[in-house]
């Protein structure tokens, strides 16, 4: 459009040099960069989640594995459409930064301080989307189902994190000759779960309130209570050569008082929050006293040293104990569509898949490295399975299969060793190798795991109490994008 | 919870020595301060908006009204608990910045970086809320309705632009001696109108698609391109003396290509986009199609210098030609209530009441002016009503109450008054003065209005064609938050 006016271009010019004065002030006006920015990055964030959802769906795989490779290929590793700010990656190196600078000719600090804002707030809205997609699950679950299958879901939980972190150890330091404390910290990182990667799964083939499904929620929530225990240790470990018994007694404690905690004064709150809603006369009151409700949780998890969806999927339990369960699914499934994409596509665009090209000759010890650390995270979390007692007719390989997607989870730990040191370059690139193979094989795999068992597993199921299932609209049924069309 | 574990403060003290590292890294994990900040805000956001809405709703008053009065009191003028860096604030002021330091303990750099990147993220979020507010209304509004009213908008966004203005400078240079170039650009301030708060009182009061509620959309439309030029104009006469007409011209076309090159060529594509989502089968088909549409509207907007809202409005106008819109309109009805109250909260923790208080000395003189700029911006506004012809049984004084409220848009004028250095204190004192008080009447007077003359204006908008106002779940109904009550 420019070049159709002659006069433009000195236009342009006036205009920069009278608007930054503007720009650099505290006004609603000021974040127009940051906010150009933001829209243009979720435009590819929606674009890439779309094309690759459709994608995958059509070639019957789950659509969130579409999300997460779109978000490969848009990120880091391709097309440097989303990207976010580290020591080798500045602006320049920014699709979407480029495009605002050649649209509004930015100066290189100013472009330089928007891409770092504009990184901030679209990784607030991916960890939004995940808080919203782990209150969605608990607003799915069923509290006395998962009760009942605690005891097997620790079990499963305990048995993922010690086995892989024991085998990993134990096989980097006699097979490879790693040193004690990066070969201690490598096997740390096979321990994590995604949860938000499986449950998204289970959800989108409708097997999120099957048993297995709650086992696998189940010991993945606990999973993430103790990767924060883990990760504490290992740090400390890190550290100081040694371990610090407080604090992992006290993550412990808090992990426990929060979870236990939050459910109980939860529950006795319910009745008191739904007369609440009752009572209220405003637009969106149900819906607003959910968020709060979620946020409060979530933002006590954090400040606890806990991770916010601990609180997001405690919110959700408490809330489906009510009569406004139904209601709130209904309200939070447009919410949901709208940020748990921009989740998933964030991950995969900040997974750099460089480290995976064995062209390059530094990456080939990684990548033997991984080879065997990707076979024990595999089998490590497998066996889990098998380790639950009394429920013969329970796909044991599903429940295993669930637990192998290391996710968002293992990326921490993986920066973590970056930052502070303790892992060798190798190394470090062969727990990223494990990162991304677990992470992106889970989704099909546990598609086709339960796809199997599909008439035992039902058979089973059925029978075992699920009153969630049997709910009219429940998440799982609007979660699963390739049965229902909206618009139909 | 803390005083309980009597080794905690070793623990929580060994736990800072450590995660450093990982937070101060690109990781997921890293923004974990940040997300505990913007949580916590949005939490105080939820509260005053609810507490604010419900209380107003009560006696009678909008619930918009609500919300900005209790973003006031959460806000820099009372509690402080949601407030945004400037150079007199810093984080040591913002209670939700204290609250983390003293539940996390973090060190003052640190706290400072997660403050201002915090409020960027709510500001952004605030600036979702307009857009979503802006595409909603949009999605409301009859494209030809507001087409058929096009010469009416147009002639009061022009009178209430010019009788402002032309007021405004005179009576400051007449009568407070206030030299030529302030006195302009305290004019300029006058003309001003914000489209949110007035389209969301409408909608309260289900006048949105009312003729009256379509001539003021349209007019505060038209009202907000004519903003950008004047402030484009100001600027220049500010910075070099002189207008800058290449500058003007440039505004003038672009807007003008802008608004109806996008509905031309939006309503070219609407089948093509409709049978495109009935294609997919990926879930949040429609909406996230829509939501593309919305945010790059929006982002060209921005890059070529108009306003996000414009492009947000322009695609809501778009989709509502579409067989799509009633379903639309129920799948944005729960991220409206999520995002909109936002942007009403942050408008009011935003406005800075201390201006108002007459004990302070150095306010007086500004406060003189203030009322002389606050009956100018009232009449300057209210006689546009009486501008428009041909339609006798019109409520006119509705019309220009309609346009009153200056809002956001005024307080971008008052703050580039004072980085620029334009205005001298008092006069910059007294543009607060008048926004705050036209923003805050403005939704009251509105109802009153409208409730006085309310068989009248029904009997004349209701034959004019109000195929919209038909819809079972139009917008204006789902927004009227004081006579639905979703749990009924």
């Amino acid at each position: 459009m420019h070049s159709s006016f002659p006069s433009i271009p000195s236009v342009l010019l006036n205009l920069q040099v009278s608007l930054p004065p503007l720009l650099a002030d505290a006004a609603p006006e000021s974040g127009s960069l940051v906010l150009a920015g933001v829209l243009l990055s979720l435009v590819v964030v929606y674009f890439a989640s779309k094309i690759g959802g459709e994608i995958c769906v059509r070639i019957e795989l789950p659509a969130v594995l579409g999300e997460l490779l779109a978000g490969v290929i848009v990120g880091v590793s391709a097309l440097h459409l989303l990207v976010f700010p580290s020591v080798d990656l500045d602006a320049s190196q920014s699709m979407v930064m480029q495009l605002l600078q050649m649209a509004m000719q930015v100066d290189l600090p100013t472009l330089t301080t928007t891409f770092e804002v504009q990184s901030e707030v679209l990784s607030t809205l991916a960890e939004l989307g995940v808080i919203i997609l782990l209150f969605e699950i608990g607003l799915e679950s069923d509290l006395k189902e998962l009760i009942r299958v605690g005891p097997q879901a620790a079990i499963v939980a305990v048995v993922g994190v010690t086995v892989p972190f024991a085998l990993g150890t134990a096989g980097l330091m006699l097979i490879f000759n790693v040193p004690s404390i990066p070969a201690i910290f490598a096997g740390a990182a096979l321990t994590a779960t995604s949860i938000g990667i499986t449950a998204r799964v289970l959800a989108e083939i409708q097997r999120l309130n099957s048993k297995e499904g709650q086992i696998i929620i189940g010991a993945a929530v606990l999973d993430d209570v103790l990767g924060i225990i883990v990760l504490a240790v290992v740090a400390s470990l890190a550290k100081t050569g040694q371990v610090e018994i407080g604090n992992v007694i006290y993550l412990v404690v808090s992990a426990g008082v929060f979870l236990v905690g939050s459910l109980w004064l939860g529950l006795l709150l319910n009745p008191f929050l739904v007369s609440l809603v009752n009572e209220l006369k405003t637009r969106g009151q149900l819906l607003i006293t959910a968020l709060i409700l979620t946020f409060v949780l979530a933002d006590i998890a954090v400040v606890i040293q806990l991770e916010a969806i601990l609180g997001a999927f405690a919110a959700g339990l408490i809330l489906a104990e009510t009569e406004k369960r139904t209601e709130l699914q209904e309200q939070i499934a447009p919410i949901s569509d709208m940020f748990v994409p921009v989740f998933f596509v964030v991950v995969g665009a900040r997974t750099d898949l460089s480290v995976l090209n064995p062209f390059v000759p530094s990456n080939r010890e990684g990548l033997i490295m991984a080879s065997f650390l990707v076979l024990v995270a595999i089998v490590g979390k497998v066996v889990t399975g098998f380790t639950v007692f009394g429920q013969p007719q329970l796909n044991r390989l599903a429940i295993g299969v669930g637990m192998i997607p290391r996710g968002e989870v293992g990326l921490v730990f993986a920066s973590f060793g970056a930052t502070t040191g303790v892992l060798p370059e190798s190394l470090q690139a062969a727990v990223i190798v494990m990162v991304i193979l677990t992470t992106f094989l889970a989704p099909p795999l546990l598609r086709i795991v339960f796809s199997k068992s599909d008439e035992v597993s039902q058979l089973v199921s059925e029978p075992a109490g699920m009153a969630a299932a049997s709910d009219g609209m429940g998440a799982a049924e609007i979660l699963d994008s390739s049965v229902i069309q909206h618009d139909d």
